[in-house]
Order: structure tokens, then C-alpha cells, then sequence
């Protein structure tokens, strides 16, 4: 045990070692080790895994304060019956948890507090070199953001040619490079992996960056299959595929901030069948002991959300779709690829700042929650959205408003009404209009009987909020500027 | 006949006075009187109407020209055996005839001239004084609107509370006129009318109200039926709806321009079966010897525009819906309603201008159109979308430089290719490329082997259009500004 006292919700690692490693043929397998952690009348058998060298650890994420014993068992006998103590002591005050569902749309941490999404996208961040790298974290520091989506496997595509630092299967031979401009993916060129073993230095790299994430309070959005690929990462042999998550997972469902996307764009995966996505949810489900949410994104045809092992619903497309999905799905709804703000040919990539702040606040209206990225061009082609880096655009400081907005009185998803708009909270607290791309001169709302209403108008865009001298009740008439990305909220009074 | 000679697609009108009127009980029925027209071979037998006092009536849109005869025939032996001759000329430069179809997505005039809606929308526009009545064709004198949605029956909404000058029966006894703020319309309260004696008067000022438009080269896209109602025109006895649709077809199919637009937002009319709607097109199609457009407009779900009947879709929505209902009901797509250009508290009244205009450039580029319409509030409650009067958006120039635009180099509806472009013309002679709510920094497309093209870069809002001094063939990437309502017009240059 690396820590005698961690704190609930942290990652309890236990490292073991092997000394004649070699004798070992199945190292790399997820049958190897395993841990059993031990707290009062609970134990939770969690796989280990190899590390490289002579190393194995097995990691977990206790939920509950105390004392907790572990005990390994191994046929390997350097491995086998090991144990000892530790001590989970109460969460630091920025660690909620991980993130769960809140029945039927909201997002909650573990510790009860509501998580309002506030994405941005980097899918290969941690493919770029160590200074870039540390770059992005710099940025992300100051950023509004709480979750990242991105790739576990590195990413091809216009703006992606460069090769990554490692890979994630020890490389046998390497192949050519250039981006071929085809969006569906390339077959693999010359690369030539052996998939039986994993590259550690890959994996710790990736603990890293989902450490990092953490510290920074930012869920990780962690994509296990993407079609941009000219490694032959698209599509492995079926056997490759499970070995490859049951990994995964052993080391990186231990981290509070890991969410499971089993895809960017599985309609684009067509090489696999339904049948493939059941198996690696089972999977993962199986392997993930903390039960860390799960999805399966859209290239333009929704996966059958109402499987029980999706979480919630990550869509892309217009935000004004949330209303509908939250009906045909029931389920929590994240945007989490409304185009992103930027220049670039592309259509996904080319909206103004306004514009994507205006998805962001129709998202959140119809009760649902959005994602951002930045793909402005540059001659290094570091984009935000491929590379990570630094945000040049000016959405993101309008993010910030809405994060602040969205967390207070008590945060939690917003409940869509006609007209323009939404409820949250109990008895009738707070109150919403926002006039997704309009601007209206007034806004008309019946208030409920015998409820008297403070008023503030904000401004999305210039991001000030202003409290009305007026309070209101009943049916009301509120003015407003006939400005674009103006909007109402009301808040019960006590009297 | 009022006129011995008219030209092509006039309006041939022959009136006869039957002097003891009050002894015809049923001189408002579509049974009384028939003309018969005919020219060579060819009869057409079209139903006159009573136009009251002791005046009846028969239109006919002649399609070719030379000498055609008339004979009439009826039970009344005044109306009875009469006949005479006229001559058709050929039509007047600004005369292109009746607008079809032009399979499978076209709109098109009887003469081969493409039809390029842009449509506007001024629902009770004849419904008010002379003078109001008189600014509205002012303006549209000056605007670069070809069709004008419009009801037939008087409109009972927000900002539409005024009593119309006069109604389209005969009224027994006035009712209250307060607007009681439903969407769905009102149950009349205290109005009575006598439903077998059509008001002359009326629809003497609509026969007016359709000839001025003709005049101005506006389609009327007449709307027979609508949900906002205070006076019991919402729903009326099967046998009154009938003779209702018999009439106006009788006094209004001669008309070129004449659309018909069954219903503004047929699912908000529940009172109504789909045997109803059936049964309406029916009738329409039997009492137009000249087969006009046929359309139903939705609120919230489409009607069923795959029957025969229906020719083209009319659709409220944002047009990224366009490249979808072509697909779905392979008709012409009209957006009739993506929300107006205004500042009111709803929120299909208040987009900007820059919205509004970016949507009918979608709309243009999936390969359907879009109609505009105003609604800024006033204290007079004038608002465009209503009641006609004057236009004070932005929006309207914008318009005529986008139908300028589509016009040229042959006119027509473009065919929507990916990634924001789409082609017209023969053998490959024009390519559009706009980019929905984006703003490129580049566009790269594909052209057509062996084939080079001009470019000119425009601008929507700014409305400027310029001719890039490079011309590009095979694989090209042509540099854009990178604003929002910049596109390109790719035209084929012949070596």
C-alpha cells in the first residue's frame, strides 16, 4: 500500500512485485491478480495488473470511511496471500466523488452535490509532447471546464499527423504517417503492434493525465473506440478488444473523475456489430467495481440508449434536441458535440462564440448540458480540439458565467416548460427563460398561485446579471432589452 | 365577357344579371350556373357564382392563346344559353403564368421561368382599412417578396384584436371582441352568422386584394382554414365548408397567382379528422380547372405530404430540416416559418435579422426555400406578420440580394451536396457552397474532372459578391474571411 491513509474517494494502490517475471507467460493477464478490500461486512474483489518490469499493482476507490484490509491471491505464488491496513479518512473539501445519475435527468456526485456539466473536448491531448501537454493542464487550470472528453487511443485526421510519444501496444514496426483526408479512418499502413502486450509507459501516461484531470476537479470523458485511426487501433481481434478494456479498467476505475465513453461516433465504427458494444459494456461493467457512468456517442444515428448499461445520453448534434431525447430516453442528456467554436473548413468546427454560448444556455434550458471545443486554425495545428494547448476563443469566459449561474441556489438540472421556460428546485425556487437564438422585447410567465418572485435579467453574452428593483406574482410581464442571449431568472422570495 | 381580348393566364371573366333574383332560393349554390369554355378541340366547364344583387359570375384562366367561345348553362333561363367569343394574347413580359411543380423539387411558371420563393407572410393583411390595406401593397411594391401567405378568414390572436371591415357571411349579430390570450383559438362568443349567404362584399375586396399581388408578380398562397378564431370560422358544419371551398375556388382559381394553402398549422385544428382534409383537397381539386399549388402547413407534426394531392411541402421549422423532407416526401420544400424577424415575446417572433437571413440561405442550399415575415411590436399592435402596413427590419434587403442571386444564371432549386455545398444547372454549371451558421477560414471541394470554374466570394448580410481574380479545378481549397454569411458561387467557365 503506496499510502497508509488516503482519503475516501481517492485511489487505494497496491504494488506487488514478481522477481522472476519471465517465468510468468500470462503477466499481461487480468486472471493474474486479484485484491479483495475488506471494510466491515463488505469486500469488493478488484483484477490487478501488470505494470511492466517486475511490477503489479491493483488499484480501488474506497467509498466509505475507516479502516480497510486487502488481501491478494495470485497463482503466482510472489503475489499470492500478501495483505495489509489502511485508513480512509473523510474527503478533502474540492473531492465530491465520482459522478452519478440523478433520477431521470441530473447529474450528482457521490457527496449529493449536482454536477453541471460544463465540458470541452481535447480528444489527443495526452498524444503531444510533455510540454504541450503540460501546457493544456496550465490552461485547463484556469478554464471553466469540469469534464474532457478524450481518447485513449491516439487520433488520425486532418490536424492530427503527428505520431505520438507511445503507443499503447509495444511497437513491432512502424509505418507511414501522412493523413490520407478520408474521415472514416485509414486502414493501417506498415504499423505492426504486438497486441498481446501493452505498453506500460503508455498506461502510466494515461493514469497521469486522468490523475492531473482529478486534481483539477475535471471528469474524464475516457473514449475507448474512435474510427480516426492509421495504427489499426479501429478494430482489434475480438480478443485484443476485451484484453484491452478488462486493462483499462483495472487501472483506471479506481480514479473518482473516470467516465466511460465507449465511443466517438460508433456509427462510423462499422466494422462492429451491436453485439460488439453489448460485450464491451458487459465488460466494463464487470471490471469497473466503482460503477463509473457510461455512454456511447453519436456520429448521426443514436445508439439504443435505453440499454440499462447507458448512464446517460451523449449526443451529438443541435441542443435543441434535448427536449426530445430526455422524452425518447429518460435519461440524463449531454450534448457533448454542438459544433465547436472556431474557423476551420469544417463544418462541425467553424461557429462563432456567440453561437456556441447560445447552445450551451438552449442545452441547459431544455434541461439537458453541453460540450465545447475550439478548433481555430494555426500554422503549428495546434487545435484545442485535437491537441489541447491554449483556448484563443471567447466562449469560454462566457462558460464560466454559466457554470457560476447553473451551480447556484443549490445547481441541478433544469426542468423545461413552454415558452421559453424552465423550473429547478424545490416548491417551486427559481425559474428560468432563455430565448434560445431570440430576443424578445418582454417575456410572459404565469407564476404559481400565492408566490412572489425576485427578478434578475442577465446577459449571456456580456455576462452581467442585474436585479430587478420589481418583485412579481401571478401572471407577469417582464421587460427585457430585445437583445440577443438576454434571458430571465426568477427566484422565490420568502416573505 | 367584360374584355374581348385578354392575354394568356388573364383572368376571363363573363358576368350575367338574372333579374328576379329573390326567386332563386339557392343562388349561392355552385350548381346554378356553368360556363363552358372552349378553344379547338378542348372544353373546360368551370362553375360561376352569385356575387350578389342580381349579378353572376364566371372565371376562367385561359392557357393558350387565340379565339376561345363561352356558352353557359343553368336552370334559371336568364343565365341560361348564353355565349360569346374572346381573344387570348399572348401574355405580357411580367406574365409568366400559373407556378407548378417541377419534379421532383422545383417550383416553376407555366412559361419555363424557375420560380424562387421568397416568401413573406402578412396573415390579415386584407382584413383591414382601406388605408392600411393601400400601405401594405406600397411596400410590397418595393420589397423582393413573390408570395405572401395570407388567410382567407379573419384572424383572432395577440395583436390582432381589431374587428375586420367585413366578414365573409353575413352577419345576424356582433359578439365580444376581447382576446382571451389562447393559442388555440376561442369558442365564438355572442357572433352569428348566417352560414348559407356568403358576403359579396368580402370577397369582392379579396378577388381585389389577389389581383393587386398578381399585379406586383406575388403568388397568393391562400390559407382556407386556421386555428385563431373568435367568430365560429374555426369549424363550421361539413355542408358549410364545403360550398365555402366551392365558392373561393369558383371566384379565385382564374387567378394566377392563386395558391392553396389548406391550413395554417393543420394539427392545432383537432376539431378535424384527416377525412376532412381529404375531403377539402377533393373539393379543391374538382372545382380548379387550373390545378394550382396545394399545400398543408404544420404546426408540430407534418401532414402526410406524401398523398397525391399535396404538391409541395410547407413546413414550420428551422430549414436544416429542408435536405430531410426532401428525402422523406421527394416534393419542393417550402419553409413557410422558421420564426420572423422581430422583437415580441414569442419565440417564433423574435430572431434577428442576421438569423433569419442565415436560414433562408439554408433553406436555398438544402434545396428548398424559406419565407420571412416581421413582428416588431408597435403601440398601434401593426405588426407585418398581422396586419400588413410597413417593414422596418433588416432583413428584407438582404432578401432581394439572395433572390437576385438565385435568379441569375438560370435560376432554379440547387441539389445540397455535403459539407455546405450543393450544384444547379446542366453538366455541372454552378456550385453553391454556405455554410449554416459557420464561418470557414477555407472550403475545399471536389470539382467536377476536367472542369474549371470562376469564383465569386459573397456576403450575405453585407451583401457584397465579388469575383475572385483565380479560377480552381480538380481538388481545390479556396480562402475565405472566416465571417459568419460568407459563401461561394462556383460558375463553369467555358475555354
Amino acid at each position: 500500500m503506496s499510502h497508509p491513509e488516503i482519503e475516501k474517494w481517492g485511489v487505494a494502490e497496491v504494488s506487488l512485485t514478481a522477481p522472476n517475471i519471465t517465468d510468468i507467460p500470462d503477466r499481461w493477464s487480468e486472471d493474474l491478480l486479484h485484491l479483495v478490500f475488506t471494510h466491515r461486512h463488505r469486500s469488493v474483489r478488484v483484477a490487478g495488473f501488470h505494470d511492466g518490469e517486475d511490477i503489479f499493482r491493483a488499484r480501488f476507490m474506497p467509498d466509505a470511511e475507516g479502516e480497510w484490509t486487502w488481501r491478494s491471491e495470485s497463482r503466482v505464488s510472489a503475489l499470492d496471500g500478501r495483505s495489509g491496513t489502511f485508513r480512509v479518512l473523510a474527503p478533502s473539501p474540492a473531492n465530491h466523488g465520482p459522478v452519478g445519475v440523478h433520477l431521470p435527468y441530473g447529474l450528482v456526485y457521490a457527496d449529493g452535490t449536482p454536477f453541471s456539466n460544463i465540458g470541452t473536448t481535447a480528444y489527443a491531448w495526452i498524444h503531444q509532447e510533455d510540454t504541450l501537454v503540460a501546457e493544456t493542464l496550465r490552461t485547463l487550470r484556469d478554464a471553466p471546464f469540469n469534464k474532457m472528453r478524450m481518447l485513449v487511443f491516439p487520433k488520425h485526421y486532418r490536424y492530427n499527423e503527428n505520431e505520438p510519444p507511445l503507443y499503447p501496444f509495444r511497437l513491432l514496426h512502424a509505418g507511414e504517417s501522412k493523413w490520407g483526408g478520408s474521415h472514416k479512418g485509414e486502414s493501417p499502413r506498415g504499423w505492426e503492434f504486438d497486441w498481446a502486450t501493452p505498453n506500460p509507459a503508455f498506461f502510466q501516461r494515461l493514469d497521469r493525465a486522468v490523475a492531473a484531470l482529478c486534481e483539477l476537479g475535471i471528469e474524464a470523458d475516457l473514449i475507448l473506440f474512435h474510427p480516426y485511426d492509421r495504427w489499426g487501433f479501429r478494430k482489434l481481434p475480438a480478443e485484443v478488444e476485451d484484453r484491452y478494456l478488462r486493462y483499462v479498467a483495472a487501472r483506471l476505475a479506481a480514479y473518482r473523475n473516470v467516465w466511460w465513453s465507449f465511443a466517438n461516433e460508433w456509427d462510423l465504427l462499422t466494422h462492429r456489430s451491436i453485439h460488439d458494444w453489448e460485450r464491451y459494456a458487459r465488460i466494463i461493467q464487470e471490471s469497473d467495481p466503482s460503477g463509473h457512468l457510461r455512454s456511447i456517442h453519436n456520429w448521426r444515428s443514436n445508439y439504443d440508449h435505453r440499454r440499462t448499461w447507458v448512464t446517460h445520453v451523449s449526443y451529438q448534434g443541435h441542443p435543441s434536441a434535448v427536449a426530445d431525447l430526455r422524452r425518447e430516453f429518460t435519461k440524463p442528456v449531454v450534448v457533448d458535440e454542438c459544433r465547436y467554436e472556431g474557423d476551420i473548413a469544417e463544418g462541425w468546427g467553424n461557429i462563432t462564440a456567440p453561437e456556441i454560448v447560445d447552445r450551451f444556455w438552449t442545452a441547459v434550458r431544455l434541461g439537458g448540458f453541453c460540450g465545447h471545443s475550439e478548433t481555430y486554425y494555426n500554422d503549428q495545428e495546434v487545435l484545442w480540439w485535437g491537441k489541447g494547448g491554449s483556448l484563443r476563443g471567447e466562449s469560454s469566459p462566457r462558460l464560466a458565467f454559466l457554470r457560476r449561474f447553473i451551480e447556484a441556489h443549490g445547481g441541478g438540472v433544469y426542468e423545461p416548460l413552454s415558452h421559453g421556460w424552465s423550473k429547478r428546485g424545490q416548491n417551486d425556487a427559481e425559474f428560468l427563460f432563455y430565448p434560445e437564438q431570440g430576443r424578445p422585447r418582454e417575456a410572459r410567465f404565469q407564476f404559481p398561485d400565492g408566490k412572489r418572485y425576485g427578478i434578475e435579467i442577465f446577459d449571456a453574452w456580456n455576462m452581467t446579471l442585474e436585479t430587478s428593483a420589481e418583485t412579481v406574482e401571478g401572471d407577469a410581464v417582464i421587460l427585457l432589452p430585445a437583445r440577443p442571449y438576454v434571458g430571465i431568472r426568477a427566484l422565490r422570495l420568502h416573505q
